[in-house]
């Protein structure tokens, strides 16, 4: 069985990751999400187990003493924590692993799975960006400001990446990242065992 | 103006490579095929800078000293070879460069443009590749079986190239190579400006 990949995707807030990876998982069958474990309080629609792991601070620090976090970083005053074993156990079964992590998870990803693709994915604009953070109309000015001074922070750190995908128009960009996964998969790094099948064939 | 991307396609006699870069220039009109430089005398109808770049042995050879050349070959008394400011311009120009070269071109082509990408089309085995060969009707079998000689020989380089391509059925091939260039242009080393420009805008 040939291992899947471990695929980092990150964004700054309002730049419709989300979005992105409800499309993706439509068109991609081989792609399998690592649900995240948080504290941060869940928002409307959200379902436990599914969008995110809800914990509180206690249960979460006790996960991270018992070493069943792959990486975690706390971010706006929460939690956000990778399970360990269930990214394992999917990579082994061939499934290509989508984490939806913050820019310094991401980082902690590549070290622990060298193999990890990280994909950021950006506005095409700060001003577009804060025009989205306004649309939702769920936070405060003081909320967006801090979004898009956080967003400023993570985007010093895109270069770190391996891609970048500008989220302009939705369908481009969810094409544009499977793309870079099913690229990816072709990588001659990856596929040493088929190159030594094809000589022997 | 962002640069383009040298793109390096080798693979072994019968694998298809002709056909497959014939329906790739179909369905990506930012490529441009690198064209080669030879010391043999035009044919009928050949155009200089469009069939070949046709120079005297005297100014290949100058070309060869000063560092012009990426790779060449000399074959029946004639040089072949790659120009480079020819390259160097297209590039420039933004246009992603194809470079249909043999294996050890591959490794010179990547010394001198680090930034390029190394394609290799594998046949889906080696008895394929050796039907399809048969099938030409145009080889003894003596030939047959040292172009598969030679085939196993390229195919212990594969490994050094970034990408492996499988050309089992013809357009899914011409896709896959189309995905890792559109891809690779995607990766953060080469958006580096981009992502400067939206963080100022």
């Amino acid at each position: 069985m040939k291992k899947g990949i471990p695929i980092v995707i990150s964004a700054p807030s309002g730049c419709g990751k989300d979005t992105i990876l409800e499309q993706l998982f439509k068109i991609n069958d081989n792609l399998v999400y690592s649900v995240s474990a948080t504290t941060r309080a869940p928002r409307e629609g959200e379902i436990d187990g599914e969008s995110y792991y809800f914990h509180t601070r206690d249960s979460f620090e006790k996960m991270i003493a018992d070493n069943e976090v792959l990486e975690y970083t706390e971010y706006c005053g929460n939690y956000y924590g990778t399970p360990k074993k269930a990214v394992e156990d999917m990579l082994s079964a061939g499934k290509d692993v989508i984490l939806k992590i913050e820019v310094e998870g991401a980082m902690n990803v590549k070290r622990i799975f060298p193999d990890s693709v990280l994909i950021f994915i950006l506005p095409p604009s700060m001003g577009e960006l804060e025009r989205r953070l306004k649309k939702r109309g769920t936070e405060s000015d003081e909320t967006i400001a801090a979004r898009i001074k956080q967003a400023r922070t993570e985007l010093d750190c895109a270069d770190k990446f391996d891609y970048l995908v500008v989220n302009g128009e939705l369908m481009k960009a969810v094409e544009d990242v499977n793309k870079i996964i099913l690229s990816e998969k072709m990588s001659a790094k990856r596929n040493i065992a088929l190159l030594e099948e094809v000589k022997n064939s």
